[in-house]
């Protein structure tokens, strides 16, 4: 490449704000101002113009740190979370934070602390050392926190979580609006028996998933039945166990409590040779992709919206959106039609 | 809380040099150069201890900008990614990275760019504006990358990816070792007609288990039989058609290429109505937990050593470890025993 070797000096030593100056023809405090939009400052059209085009020119870089503490605050948002970039569906937090920040010129600092307090505390302090704009605490499943104290001491936002003193604003899936949308899939097919096997251990998501169920067949006239709602691990195997006792109890429909759960019962109803969706209907929760879209036949869901939480809690952390009064803010959980309704 | 009141009043006025010397007794001068460890400067160590116990008391936070501008440098390390933070299992890397940068005193500024080349830019710009010790450049699986310019401009090191002509020192799961470590699992249980379900894109991963399964066969005195490999596309529904043609061949035991493949291939065989490992052992490659933890029967596999390279990325950048002239560093990909074989 022709400027290959410009480009290796450029790197040993770097442009600086004396050669902008001299190139321009303007004194440095002039391209500081520009570099630095400092307000207030009088610099003409054309001088302006001809600060940037040397920086284009030779390449310069300002060094953010420096202006950060001309500004007196920093660019960053800090995201701690518990999990959510090395666990497989929450991923998405990330880059929804972070893609959202970026639009708002702030840089995302990320901090996987695998729930360890200790973990959390250095990466709280750190940020703030950094002096982050704020900071962002998630976790990688829906749930009641008990938030570090340090978060205390700036501007903090919860992902995907809550605390149940409503200390901090707080953003998460809309869970009973989600078991709606699961069980009309299957009140839309027509179904009017529909299981549902939900997780045995209590959480934000196993309450408000079965009340969107009861609400959506309420609605629709029908009857609660206690026997048709199942409570098992949240995994596979809570699936394939379940897979035996919906069918006996006669339902032609089962809207599972996440697609864990719908791949074992995949597996138990292939083995009773029942066809899905003839023979029996199946809805799953979460959309993790790997699975519901591999499954045979492919799993109809309803998406946790791990994208928006995380762009929704810079969007509060900025001051952009507001969150109810003492509530954590809903995010509405979309259907997602494939073929086994 | 008691001290909440304090606490916030903390944040609403910053504890400043000038208090922690006022409550050491030292001058500002003092403090600052026990904060910075300036090394040179000769401070009794009571005083020292009086600022710590002032810092401490205080709750003074260091402004890490400053720090990093007085020293020069920052403590910052960049990791520019395609698409780990997103996709199911290469989380691992970040982790890796982040756990390893923390240990030696740096931390990690994660851009998930999707491939984009223009967010690619961006991010390695914003990286460098942050003057970043370095760049590890990662892609969330093994290939050959077209490195961008900008990275010239910096220390880079490149995970789970390597660029062609050799310019970056790069690090990447040892593909031909995996595909041995799986075809000897399936060896060692005595099986001799060992099929391979392989990706029909070329890859390194492709192209290195491939040698490695020949090695194995070789080593272990068994004739190639070209009919025993198969290509197919990488996810469940190419496992899921090559099974039928695995049963045709005679073969007793199959190596797929990926657990996404497994998965289909498994899907098939129940069809089918024959046994894993029975009729049939099978071993995968990834370890994706989700998928290989809780297939019935729970799938052997080999990892590929995602926390690993992360982590050898760091110290490659920080000069703690060597990668071999010209060549990238081969991390092993360890065998994963569950019940398939």
């Amino acid at each position: 490449m022709a400027n290959e070797p410009d480009r290796r000096d450029r790197s040993a030593h770097p442009v600086t704000m004396r050669d902008v100056a001299r190139v321009a023809g303007v004194s440095v405090a002039t391209v500081s101002h520009v570099v630095n939009d400092k307000a207030g400052a009088r610099i003409g059209a054309a001088a302006r113009e001809r600060v940037r085009q040397a920086i284009d020119e030779l390449g310069y870089r300002p060094n953010m740190l420096a202006k950060n503490l001309v500004r007196g605050r920093s660019r960053f948002i800090g995201l701690v979370a518990d999990a959510i970039a090395t666990t497989p569906f929450a991923g998405q937090i990330i880059q929804g934070a972070q893609k959202e920040a970026w639009k708002h010129g702030f840089v995302l600092l990320v901090a996987n602390t695998e729930g360890d307090r200790e973990a959390e505390d250095e990466a709280i302090a750190m940020m703030l050392e950094h002096q982050v704009r704020g900071i962002l605490y998630s976790t990688w499943y829906h749930r009641a926190v008990d938030t570090p104290a340090a978060l205390g001491e700036t501007t903090a936002v919860l992902v995907d979580c809550y605390s149940p003193d409503g200390q901090f604003p707080a953003i998460v899936p809309d869970e009973v609006g989600g078991g709606r949308t699961a069980t009309e899939l299957l009140l839309a097919a027509g179904h009017r028996r529909i299981a549902f096997v939900n997780a045995a251990e209590p959480s934000p998501a196993q309450e408000g998933r079965l009340r969107g169920y009861r609400e959506a067949l309420a609605d629709a006239g029908i009857a609660f039945d206690d026997e048709l709602v199942l409570a098992v691990h949240d995994e596979q195997d809570g699936g394939y166990e379940a897979g035996r006792t919906v069918l006996q109890r006669g339902a032609t429909a089962v809207f599972c409590y996440n697609d864990r759960i719908a791949m074992g019962l995949y597996d138990r109803l292939r083995e009773q040779g029942v066809s899905i969706p003839g023979e029996l209907a199946v809805v799953g929760f979460d959309n993790q992709e790997i699975i519901a879209a591999h499954l045979r036949p492919p799993l109809s869901t309803v998406a946790l919206p791990h994208y928006e939480l995380g762009a929704a809690g810079v969007r509060v952390l900025l001051g952009l959106e507001e969150v109810p009064d003492g509530e954590p803010l809903l995010v509405a959980c979309p259907p997602v039609s494939r073929q086994s309704v």
